[in-house]
């Protein structure tokens, strides 16, 4: 897929399919949340082909997901390390593994994520401020935007 | 990528993806979000190459994220509808667009997303409901499973 080949949606999701919707990509930004930020960890975690990892980090780092840092001067070794925009992908991936879980996942539950300061586990959700309550699928709406009829996800 | 390759996760994530992940995807179950349920309208809103299009609705279909269903006789012809497994993405939807909104947009700001009830845009949010407060990346914890000690997301 050309990546310009959906630039005309003007598409939150289809931009950020552009950054982090490659095969892998997913897999590895999650291998850094669990705290594997060496080339060499990632690659022995998920089996991945060396030539396509650099690649994937490449593009991450390029895009502001990751950054490169180093952690060893002889020899000179880097790890990745999650910014601001690639922490703000928590919730995209805790929803992602929710479904997962709840659909896929057969008799081999995975691991939950809970609240730090508390040990509950977590709930990922639509939520809205002002009905206080969680909307779901059946009662949403999508806004125009000013100067279009085009309702946009 | 061959699925199999990271069935060794034991990741919700990692199953998600396996139905869900391939190029395109996404954007064909946001289309049905939108209500182009044709073959012709959504291959015609992406741009799609139609063997692609083609696969990937079988995929779909076959995982029961979408059923087909006819909607005339001659000529026959079918419309592709989100099952309740697919609705349930519409969480993971939402939380994607509000990163590529946030993080990508630029000037292009796309439409929000309202609560259907009372017009107000919703929030993707990850929610602890013990404590009535939403956990951010740096206030979570990765539960153990029960006879392992892989933290697992």
């Amino acid at each position: 897929m050309k990546r310009s080949s959906v630039s005309h949606l003007n598409s939150g999701i289809a931009r950020a399919l552009e950054v982090v919707g490659e095969w892998w990509t997913p897999l590895i930004i999650r291998e850094v949340f669990l705290g594997h930020t060496r080339y060499d960890e990632i690659q022995g975690q998920l089996g991945i082909a060396r030539n396509v990892l650099s690649d994937r980090l490449n593009t991450l780092v390029g895009a502001g997901v990751l950054t490169r840092v180093q952690y060893s001067e002889r020899p000179q070794r880097f790890e990745y390390q999650l910014t601001e925009m690639g922490r703000d992908l928590f919730g995209t991936l805790v929803m992602l593994k929710a479904w997962g879980d709840k659909w896929l996942s057969g008799d081999n539950s995975t691991a939950s994520v809970t609240h730090a300061a508390c040990g509950t586990s977590v709930l990922p959700m639509v939520w809205c401020e002002r009905c206080n309550t969680v909307v779901n699928h059946d009662d949403y709406a999508l806004g125009d935007l000013p100067g279009t009829t085009d309702p946009i996800l």
